[in-house]
Protein backbone atom coordinates (compact mmCIF):
# COMPACT_ATOMS: atom_id res chain seq x y z
CA UNK A 1 0.00 0.00 0.00
CA UNK A 2 1.19 3.76 -0.16
CA UNK A 3 -0.25 6.76 1.20
CA UNK A 4 0.89 10.48 -0.58
CA UNK A 5 -1.04 13.62 -0.26
CA UNK A 6 -0.43 17.05 -1.93
CA UNK A 7 -2.53 20.33 -0.63
CA UNK A 8 -2.53 22.90 -3.53
CA UNK A 9 -3.21 26.33 -1.10
CA UNK A 10 -2.76 29.77 -2.10
CA UNK A 11 0.51 29.88 -0.39
CA UNK A 12 2.23 27.00 -2.35
CA UNK A 13 2.30 23.23 -2.81
CA UNK A 14 2.79 20.64 0.45
CA UNK A 15 3.26 17.10 -0.95
CA UNK A 16 4.23 14.03 1.32
CA UNK A 17 4.56 10.16 0.53
CA UNK A 18 5.71 7.28 2.54
CA UNK A 19 8.19 4.28 0.95
CA UNK A 20 6.63 1.24 1.62
CA UNK A 21 5.35 -1.12 -1.10
CA UNK A 22 4.72 -4.35 -0.62
CA UNK A 23 3.67 -7.17 -2.26
CA UNK A 24 1.11 -9.16 0.06
CA UNK A 25 1.97 -8.63 3.86
CA UNK A 26 5.04 -10.92 4.29
CA UNK A 27 7.15 -8.99 1.41
CA UNK A 28 7.48 -5.33 1.93
CA UNK A 29 9.58 -3.30 0.38
CA UNK A 30 10.64 0.39 1.03
CA UNK A 31 10.84 3.07 -2.44
CA UNK A 32 10.64 6.74 -2.69
CA UNK A 33 7.37 7.56 -4.35
CA UNK A 34 8.14 11.41 -4.58
CA UNK A 35 9.96 12.40 -7.37
CA UNK A 36 10.61 16.00 -7.81
CA UNK A 37 11.93 18.04 -11.30
CA UNK A 38 13.37 21.62 -11.06
CA UNK A 39 14.44 24.01 -13.73
CA UNK A 40 15.44 26.74 -11.32
CA UNK A 41 13.41 29.74 -11.51
CA UNK A 42 11.16 28.87 -14.37
CA UNK A 43 9.18 25.91 -13.21
CA UNK A 44 9.05 23.48 -10.27
CA UNK A 45 6.88 20.11 -10.01
CA UNK A 46 6.86 16.77 -7.92
CA UNK A 47 5.40 13.34 -8.72
CA UNK A 48 3.83 10.93 -6.45
CA UNK A 49 3.04 7.93 -7.34
CA UNK A 50 0.86 5.05 -5.94
CA UNK A 51 -0.69 1.53 -7.04
CA UNK A 52 1.13 -0.94 -9.27
CA UNK A 53 5.27 -0.06 -8.92
CA UNK A 54 6.21 -1.71 -11.89
CA UNK A 55 3.75 0.76 -13.56
CA UNK A 56 4.84 3.76 -11.90
CA UNK A 57 8.63 3.04 -12.40
CA UNK A 58 8.20 2.42 -15.89
CA UNK A 59 6.24 5.86 -16.09
CA UNK A 60 9.13 7.83 -14.45
CA UNK A 61 11.65 6.07 -16.74
CA UNK A 62 9.45 7.39 -19.64
CA UNK A 63 9.66 10.91 -17.84
CA UNK A 64 13.56 10.71 -17.12
CA UNK A 65 14.70 9.60 -20.53
CA UNK A 66 12.78 12.27 -22.01
CA UNK A 67 14.47 14.98 -20.18
CA UNK A 68 18.02 13.18 -20.96
CA UNK A 69 17.38 12.98 -24.16
CA UNK A 70 16.06 16.55 -24.87
CA UNK A 71 19.72 18.10 -23.48
CA UNK A 72 20.97 17.05 -26.96
CA UNK A 73 17.19 17.45 -28.40
CA UNK A 74 15.67 20.43 -27.49
CA UNK A 75 12.96 19.74 -29.74
CA UNK A 76 11.84 16.28 -27.65
CA UNK A 77 8.58 17.62 -25.50
CA UNK A 78 9.23 16.92 -21.96
CA UNK A 79 7.48 18.17 -18.44
CA UNK A 80 10.19 20.77 -18.09
CA UNK A 81 9.88 22.25 -21.04
CA UNK A 82 6.05 21.76 -22.10
CA UNK A 83 3.79 24.72 -22.09
CA UNK A 84 1.71 24.45 -19.31
CA UNK A 85 1.65 22.09 -16.22
CA UNK A 86 -1.68 21.46 -17.60
CA UNK A 87 0.42 20.11 -20.35
CA UNK A 88 2.80 18.41 -18.07
CA UNK A 89 0.09 16.30 -16.07
CA UNK A 90 -0.83 15.28 -19.87
CA UNK A 91 2.26 13.77 -20.93
CA UNK A 92 2.35 11.66 -17.58
CA UNK A 93 -0.77 10.56 -18.33
CA UNK A 94 0.09 9.71 -21.92
CA UNK A 95 3.07 7.56 -20.24
CA UNK A 96 0.65 5.68 -18.15
CA UNK A 97 -1.52 4.77 -21.04
CA UNK A 98 1.44 3.88 -23.42
CA UNK A 99 2.77 1.23 -19.92
CA UNK A 100 -0.57 -0.05 -19.77
CA UNK A 101 -1.33 -0.72 -22.90
CA UNK A 102 2.89 -3.04 -23.21
CA UNK A 103 2.24 -4.14 -20.16
CA UNK A 104 -1.64 -5.25 -20.24
CA UNK A 105 -1.25 -8.17 -22.69
CA UNK A 106 1.46 -9.69 -20.81
CA UNK A 107 0.21 -9.30 -17.03
CA UNK A 108 -3.30 -10.91 -18.24
CA UNK A 109 -1.60 -13.94 -17.40
CA UNK A 110 -1.50 -13.00 -13.61
CA UNK A 111 -3.79 -11.75 -11.74
CA UNK A 112 -1.95 -8.57 -11.90
CA UNK A 113 -3.81 -5.10 -10.92
CA UNK A 114 -2.86 -2.82 -13.28
CA UNK A 115 -4.00 0.39 -11.19
CA UNK A 116 -1.80 3.03 -10.36
CA UNK A 117 -1.96 6.65 -9.59
CA UNK A 118 0.11 10.06 -9.83
CA UNK A 119 -0.26 13.66 -8.87
CA UNK A 120 1.44 15.99 -10.68
CA UNK A 121 2.52 19.14 -8.69
CA UNK A 122 3.69 22.45 -9.52
CA UNK A 123 4.33 25.63 -10.94
CA UNK A 124 5.85 27.63 -14.22
CA UNK A 125 6.58 30.84 -14.24
CA UNK A 126 3.83 32.78 -15.87
CA UNK A 127 1.20 30.30 -14.60
CA UNK A 128 -0.72 29.08 -11.42
CA UNK A 129 0.32 26.75 -8.67
CA UNK A 130 -1.64 23.49 -10.18
CA UNK A 131 -2.04 20.10 -8.51
CA UNK A 132 -3.59 17.24 -11.36
CA UNK A 133 -4.30 13.55 -10.33
CA UNK A 134 -3.46 11.51 -13.21
CA UNK A 135 -5.88 8.10 -13.20
CA UNK A 136 -4.74 4.63 -14.23
CA UNK A 137 -5.54 5.19 -18.05
CA UNK A 138 -3.86 8.42 -18.02
CA UNK A 139 -6.99 10.67 -17.82
CA UNK A 140 -6.91 13.38 -14.89
CA UNK A 141 -8.56 15.86 -12.69
CA UNK A 142 -7.41 19.01 -11.65
CA UNK A 143 -7.19 20.67 -7.36
CA UNK A 144 -9.60 23.53 -7.34
CA UNK A 145 -10.63 26.00 -4.08
CA UNK A 146 -13.51 23.47 -3.34
CA UNK A 147 -11.36 20.44 -3.36
CA UNK A 148 -7.68 21.91 -2.21
CA UNK A 149 -6.23 18.17 -2.04
CA UNK A 150 -5.57 15.02 -3.79
CA UNK A 151 -4.50 12.06 -1.62
CA UNK A 152 -3.77 8.86 -3.14
CA UNK A 153 -2.77 5.35 -1.86
CA UNK A 154 -4.80 4.86 1.52
CA UNK A 155 -6.52 8.06 1.93
CA UNK A 156 -9.33 7.13 4.66
CA UNK A 157 -7.74 6.79 7.95
CA UNK A 158 -5.79 10.75 7.29
CA UNK A 159 -9.00 11.90 5.58
CA UNK A 160 -10.96 13.63 8.66
CA UNK A 161 -8.33 16.02 9.81
CA UNK A 162 -7.58 17.46 5.84
CA UNK A 163 -11.35 17.79 5.65
CA UNK A 164 -11.74 20.11 9.00
CA UNK A 165 -8.41 21.66 8.57
CA UNK A 166 -7.42 22.28 4.88
CA UNK A 167 -8.70 25.81 3.35
CA UNK A 168 -7.19 27.97 0.70
CA UNK A 169 -6.01 30.60 3.08
CA UNK A 170 -4.03 27.46 5.12
CA UNK A 171 -0.35 28.79 5.39
CA UNK A 172 2.50 26.47 4.32
CA UNK A 173 3.31 25.53 7.31
CA UNK A 174 0.32 25.12 8.39
CA UNK A 175 -0.17 22.25 5.53
CA UNK A 176 2.90 21.00 6.78
CA UNK A 177 1.75 20.33 9.99
CA UNK A 178 -1.68 19.05 8.47
CA UNK A 179 0.12 16.31 5.84
CA UNK A 180 1.69 15.21 8.96
CA UNK A 181 -1.10 14.69 11.45
CA UNK A 182 -2.83 13.22 8.35
CA UNK A 183 0.14 10.51 7.99
CA UNK A 184 1.14 9.57 11.38
CA UNK A 185 -3.21 8.65 11.67
CA UNK A 186 -2.73 6.55 8.74
CA UNK A 187 0.97 4.93 9.94
CA UNK A 188 -0.99 4.59 13.05
CA UNK A 189 -3.68 2.16 11.21
CA UNK A 190 -2.10 0.77 8.06
CA UNK A 191 1.18 -1.66 8.58
CA UNK A 192 1.19 -0.94 5.05
CA UNK A 193 2.41 2.52 4.60
CA UNK A 194 5.42 2.99 6.70
CA UNK A 195 8.85 5.46 7.52
CA UNK A 196 10.41 7.08 5.90
CA UNK A 197 8.73 9.76 4.25
CA UNK A 198 9.18 12.49 1.75
CA UNK A 199 7.51 15.68 2.38
CA UNK A 200 8.80 18.52 -0.07
CA UNK A 201 7.04 22.39 -0.47
CA UNK A 202 7.18 24.66 -3.66
CA UNK A 203 6.14 28.32 -2.24
CA UNK A 204 3.81 30.15 -4.62
CA UNK A 205 5.62 31.89 -7.43
CA UNK A 206 9.24 30.67 -6.64
CA UNK A 207 9.12 27.93 -9.01
CA UNK A 208 11.62 25.91 -7.09
CA UNK A 209 11.54 23.57 -4.14
CA UNK A 210 11.80 25.33 -0.78
CA UNK A 211 11.88 22.31 0.94
CA UNK A 212 12.74 18.46 -0.02
CA UNK A 213 13.18 16.19 3.35
CA UNK A 214 13.51 12.69 4.23
CA UNK A 215 11.79 12.50 7.16
CA UNK A 216 13.77 9.02 8.84
CA UNK A 217 11.43 6.41 11.49
CA UNK A 218 12.83 8.45 14.69
CA UNK A 219 13.06 12.16 13.40
CA UNK A 220 12.38 14.33 16.50
CA UNK A 221 10.35 17.03 14.34
CA UNK A 222 7.80 14.32 13.34
CA UNK A 223 7.95 12.54 16.77
CA UNK A 224 7.26 15.91 18.25
CA UNK A 225 3.94 16.80 16.34
CA UNK A 226 3.02 13.04 16.55
CA UNK A 227 2.85 13.26 20.18
CA UNK A 228 1.82 16.79 20.57
CA UNK A 229 -0.91 16.12 18.42
CA UNK A 230 -1.89 12.69 20.69
CA UNK A 231 -1.95 14.98 23.39
CA UNK A 232 -3.81 17.69 21.89
CA UNK A 233 -6.31 14.93 20.92
CA UNK A 234 -6.85 13.93 24.57
CA UNK A 235 -7.36 17.35 25.77
CA UNK A 236 -9.80 18.11 23.35
CA UNK A 237 -11.56 14.85 24.07
CA UNK A 238 -11.40 15.70 27.77
CA UNK A 239 -13.34 19.37 27.06
CA UNK A 240 -16.26 17.16 25.43
CA UNK A 241 -19.46 17.75 26.99
CA UNK A 242 -21.07 13.99 28.34
CA UNK A 243 -23.69 12.35 25.32
CA UNK A 244 -25.43 10.42 28.52
CA UNK A 245 -25.40 12.50 31.98
CA UNK B 1 -23.10 1.63 3.27
CA UNK B 2 -23.09 1.66 7.16
CA UNK B 3 -21.03 2.47 10.44
CA UNK B 4 -21.47 0.32 13.20
CA UNK B 5 -18.83 0.67 16.48
CA UNK B 6 -18.84 -0.86 19.71
CA UNK B 7 -16.73 -1.04 22.59
CA UNK B 8 -16.36 -3.28 25.52
CA UNK B 9 -14.49 -1.32 28.31
CA UNK B 10 -14.24 -2.42 31.94
CA UNK B 11 -17.18 -0.29 32.62
CA UNK B 12 -19.27 -1.60 30.02
CA UNK B 13 -20.34 -1.68 26.69
CA UNK B 14 -21.36 0.80 24.23
CA UNK B 15 -22.70 0.96 20.90
CA UNK B 16 -23.38 2.83 18.00
CA UNK B 17 -24.92 2.79 14.48
CA UNK B 18 -26.04 5.01 11.85
CA UNK B 19 -29.36 4.43 9.68
CA UNK B 20 -28.27 4.50 6.08
CA UNK B 21 -28.49 1.86 3.89
CA UNK B 22 -28.15 2.37 -0.05
CA UNK B 23 -28.06 0.00 -3.36
CA UNK B 24 -25.88 2.51 -5.15
CA UNK B 25 -25.55 5.99 -4.30
CA UNK B 26 -28.88 7.01 -6.26
CA UNK B 27 -31.18 4.92 -3.90
CA UNK B 28 -31.07 5.92 -0.18
CA UNK B 29 -32.45 4.05 2.57
CA UNK B 30 -33.10 4.03 6.29
CA UNK B 31 -33.52 1.20 8.38
CA UNK B 32 -32.03 0.40 12.04
CA UNK B 33 -29.39 -1.44 12.21
CA UNK B 34 -28.94 -1.90 16.13
CA UNK B 35 -31.51 -3.83 17.78
CA UNK B 36 -31.87 -4.36 21.59
CA UNK B 37 -32.87 -7.63 23.24
CA UNK B 38 -33.52 -7.54 27.54
CA UNK B 39 -34.37 -9.93 30.25
CA UNK B 40 -34.80 -7.84 33.07
CA UNK B 41 -31.73 -8.33 35.21
CA UNK B 42 -30.64 -11.77 33.71
CA UNK B 43 -29.09 -10.21 30.34
CA UNK B 44 -28.97 -7.45 27.61
CA UNK B 45 -27.80 -8.14 24.24
CA UNK B 46 -27.62 -5.10 21.51
CA UNK B 47 -26.53 -7.01 18.09
CA UNK B 48 -25.18 -4.16 15.15
CA UNK B 49 -25.79 -5.48 11.58
CA UNK B 50 -23.82 -4.41 8.44
CA UNK B 51 -23.44 -5.46 5.08
CA UNK B 52 -26.44 -7.21 2.94
CA UNK B 53 -29.46 -5.75 4.37
CA UNK B 54 -31.59 -8.93 2.72
CA UNK B 55 -29.16 -11.06 4.79
CA UNK B 56 -29.57 -9.65 8.05
CA UNK B 57 -33.21 -8.95 8.43
CA UNK B 58 -33.62 -12.37 7.68
CA UNK B 59 -31.33 -13.07 10.33
CA UNK B 60 -33.01 -11.25 12.74
CA UNK B 61 -36.27 -12.88 12.12
CA UNK B 62 -34.94 -16.00 12.61
CA UNK B 63 -33.83 -14.95 16.02
CA UNK B 64 -37.02 -13.04 16.84
CA UNK B 65 -39.22 -16.08 15.42
CA UNK B 66 -37.27 -18.18 18.00
CA UNK B 67 -38.11 -15.80 20.52
CA UNK B 68 -41.52 -15.44 20.02
CA UNK B 69 -42.04 -19.42 19.68
CA UNK B 70 -40.27 -19.64 22.95
CA UNK B 71 -42.81 -17.73 25.36
CA UNK B 72 -44.99 -21.30 24.35
CA UNK B 73 -41.93 -23.68 23.98
CA UNK B 74 -39.64 -22.41 26.56
CA UNK B 75 -36.94 -25.87 25.23
CA UNK B 76 -36.30 -23.37 21.94
CA UNK B 77 -33.00 -22.01 22.73
CA UNK B 78 -32.78 -18.22 22.02
CA UNK B 79 -30.29 -15.50 22.43
CA UNK B 80 -32.26 -14.66 25.91
CA UNK B 81 -32.22 -17.73 27.41
CA UNK B 82 -28.95 -19.54 26.00
CA UNK B 83 -26.22 -20.90 28.27
CA UNK B 84 -23.55 -18.09 27.48
CA UNK B 85 -23.29 -14.93 25.02
CA UNK B 86 -20.64 -17.32 23.78
CA UNK B 87 -23.81 -19.10 23.24
CA UNK B 88 -25.64 -16.48 21.79
CA UNK B 89 -23.14 -15.42 19.20
CA UNK B 90 -23.08 -19.08 17.92
CA UNK B 91 -26.81 -18.88 17.47
CA UNK B 92 -26.80 -15.53 15.55
CA UNK B 93 -23.55 -17.71 13.64
CA UNK B 94 -25.59 -20.16 12.50
CA UNK B 95 -29.00 -17.80 12.04
CA UNK B 96 -26.36 -15.97 9.02
CA UNK B 97 -24.99 -19.15 7.94
CA UNK B 98 -28.23 -20.70 7.27
CA UNK B 99 -29.74 -17.52 5.80
CA UNK B 100 -26.69 -17.22 3.25
CA UNK B 101 -26.95 -21.04 2.45
CA UNK B 102 -30.56 -20.48 1.92
CA UNK B 103 -30.13 -17.13 -0.54
CA UNK B 104 -26.72 -18.26 -2.29
CA UNK B 105 -29.01 -20.55 -5.15
CA UNK B 106 -30.93 -17.89 -6.15
CA UNK B 107 -28.12 -14.85 -5.73
CA UNK B 108 -25.65 -16.35 -7.77
CA UNK B 109 -27.57 -15.51 -10.80
CA UNK B 110 -27.25 -11.97 -10.36
CA UNK B 111 -23.52 -10.32 -9.02
CA UNK B 112 -24.92 -9.78 -5.76
CA UNK B 113 -22.17 -9.76 -2.92
CA UNK B 114 -23.39 -12.20 0.41
CA UNK B 115 -21.29 -10.09 2.31
CA UNK B 116 -22.46 -9.20 6.38
CA UNK B 117 -20.86 -8.81 9.77
CA UNK B 118 -23.11 -8.55 12.89
CA UNK B 119 -21.57 -7.28 16.09
CA UNK B 120 -23.14 -9.26 19.10
CA UNK B 121 -22.50 -7.28 22.41
CA UNK B 122 -23.96 -8.20 25.86
CA UNK B 123 -23.67 -9.39 29.55
CA UNK B 124 -25.86 -12.22 31.20
CA UNK B 125 -25.58 -12.63 34.90
CA UNK B 126 -22.90 -14.73 36.10
CA UNK B 127 -21.07 -14.25 32.97
CA UNK B 128 -18.67 -11.21 31.75
CA UNK B 129 -19.23 -8.06 29.02
CA UNK B 130 -18.97 -9.90 25.61
CA UNK B 131 -18.37 -7.96 22.57
CA UNK B 132 -18.18 -10.51 19.53
CA UNK B 133 -18.01 -10.06 16.05
CA UNK B 134 -20.15 -12.44 13.55
CA UNK B 135 -18.52 -12.62 10.06
CA UNK B 136 -20.48 -13.77 6.94
CA UNK B 137 -19.68 -17.37 7.47
CA UNK B 138 -21.31 -17.79 10.57
CA UNK B 139 -17.19 -18.25 12.14
CA UNK B 140 -17.16 -15.49 14.99
CA UNK B 141 -13.99 -13.44 16.90
CA UNK B 142 -13.92 -11.56 20.52
CA UNK B 143 -12.69 -8.92 21.26
CA UNK B 144 -10.00 -8.76 24.32
CA UNK B 145 -8.31 -6.03 26.12
CA UNK B 146 -5.65 -5.43 23.80
CA UNK B 147 -8.56 -4.91 21.47
CA UNK B 148 -11.64 -3.48 22.84
CA UNK B 149 -13.38 -2.59 19.99
CA UNK B 150 -14.80 -3.46 16.89
CA UNK B 151 -16.15 -1.45 13.75
CA UNK B 152 -17.82 -2.91 10.97
CA UNK B 153 -19.34 -1.35 7.75
CA UNK B 154 -17.21 2.24 6.94
CA UNK B 155 -14.73 1.54 9.40
CA UNK B 156 -11.62 3.45 8.35
CA UNK B 157 -12.37 7.30 8.70
CA UNK B 158 -13.75 6.64 12.60
CA UNK B 159 -10.47 4.57 13.73
CA UNK B 160 -7.76 6.80 14.30
CA UNK B 161 -9.90 8.49 17.48
CA UNK B 162 -10.49 4.91 18.30
CA UNK B 163 -6.95 3.51 18.32
CA UNK B 164 -6.08 6.57 20.86
CA UNK B 165 -8.68 7.27 22.99
CA UNK B 166 -9.97 3.79 23.81
CA UNK B 167 -8.20 1.96 26.23
CA UNK B 168 -10.01 -0.54 28.68
CA UNK B 169 -10.22 1.54 31.70
CA UNK B 170 -12.24 4.23 29.50
CA UNK B 171 -15.13 5.50 31.24
CA UNK B 172 -18.82 5.17 29.86
CA UNK B 173 -19.37 8.68 29.18
CA UNK B 174 -15.84 8.84 27.28
CA UNK B 175 -16.77 5.72 25.36
CA UNK B 176 -20.13 7.55 24.32
CA UNK B 177 -17.94 10.39 23.42
CA UNK B 178 -16.00 8.61 21.52
CA UNK B 179 -18.18 6.52 19.40
CA UNK B 180 -19.83 9.79 18.42
CA UNK B 181 -16.45 11.51 17.09
CA UNK B 182 -15.66 8.33 15.34
CA UNK B 183 -19.33 8.57 13.52
CA UNK B 184 -18.70 12.17 13.57
CA UNK B 185 -15.40 11.91 11.35
CA UNK B 186 -16.78 8.98 9.42
CA UNK B 187 -20.30 11.12 8.42
CA UNK B 188 -18.23 14.14 7.33
CA UNK B 189 -16.33 11.60 4.73
CA UNK B 190 -18.89 9.59 3.62
CA UNK B 191 -21.98 9.98 1.83
CA UNK B 192 -23.21 6.72 2.45
CA UNK B 193 -22.98 6.61 6.43
CA UNK B 194 -25.95 8.64 7.80
CA UNK B 195 -27.87 10.55 10.50
CA UNK B 196 -30.12 9.62 12.62
CA UNK B 197 -28.08 7.03 14.81
CA UNK B 198 -28.26 4.64 17.56
CA UNK B 199 -26.64 4.79 20.92
CA UNK B 200 -27.10 2.23 23.36
CA UNK B 201 -25.36 1.36 26.54
CA UNK B 202 -25.10 -1.51 28.74
CA UNK B 203 -23.05 -1.05 32.45
CA UNK B 204 -21.46 -4.00 33.46
CA UNK B 205 -23.26 -6.11 35.85
CA UNK B 206 -26.99 -4.40 35.21
CA UNK B 207 -28.42 -6.60 32.94
CA UNK B 208 -29.84 -4.31 31.16
CA UNK B 209 -29.42 -0.94 28.80
CA UNK B 210 -28.70 2.46 30.87
CA UNK B 211 -29.64 3.94 27.35
CA UNK B 212 -31.08 3.44 24.28
CA UNK B 213 -31.48 6.61 22.76
CA UNK B 214 -32.54 7.54 18.71
CA UNK B 215 -30.02 10.43 18.04
CA UNK B 216 -31.77 12.42 15.20
CA UNK B 217 -30.16 14.84 12.61
CA UNK B 218 -30.15 18.19 14.45
CA UNK B 219 -30.05 16.70 18.20
CA UNK B 220 -28.39 19.74 20.29
CA UNK B 221 -26.49 17.04 22.44
CA UNK B 222 -24.71 15.33 19.49
CA UNK B 223 -24.15 18.66 17.40
CA UNK B 224 -22.43 20.20 20.58
CA UNK B 225 -19.76 17.79 20.50
CA UNK B 226 -19.54 17.91 16.81
CA UNK B 227 -18.70 21.51 17.30
CA UNK B 228 -16.70 21.14 20.54
CA UNK B 229 -14.32 18.48 19.01
CA UNK B 230 -13.68 20.75 15.54
CA UNK B 231 -12.90 23.63 17.97
CA UNK B 232 -10.83 21.02 19.81
CA UNK B 233 -9.07 20.16 16.53
CA UNK B 234 -8.40 23.64 15.53
CA UNK B 235 -7.10 24.50 18.89
CA UNK B 236 -4.78 21.68 18.98
CA UNK B 237 -3.88 21.99 15.67
CA UNK B 238 -2.39 25.43 16.03
CA UNK B 239 -0.53 24.84 19.23
CA UNK B 240 1.57 21.31 17.37
CA UNK B 241 5.18 22.93 16.55
CA UNK B 242 6.07 23.75 12.90
CA UNK B 243 8.08 21.36 10.06
CA UNK B 244 9.92 23.57 8.13
CA UNK B 245 10.48 26.55 10.29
Amino acid sequence: MTYCVALRVEAGLVMLSDTRTNAGLDNIGMFRKTFTYEKPDERAIALLCSGNLSITQEVKAKISRALKDSVENPEIETILNCASLHRAAHLVGEAMKTVRQEMRAGMAAGDVSLFANILVAGQRKGGKLRLYLVYSEGNFIEATADTPFFQIGEHKYGKPILDRMIKPTTSLSDAAKAVCVSMDSTLRSNLTVGMPLDLSIIPRDEYKFSLRRRIEAHDPEFSKISQAWGAALSHGFESLPSMID
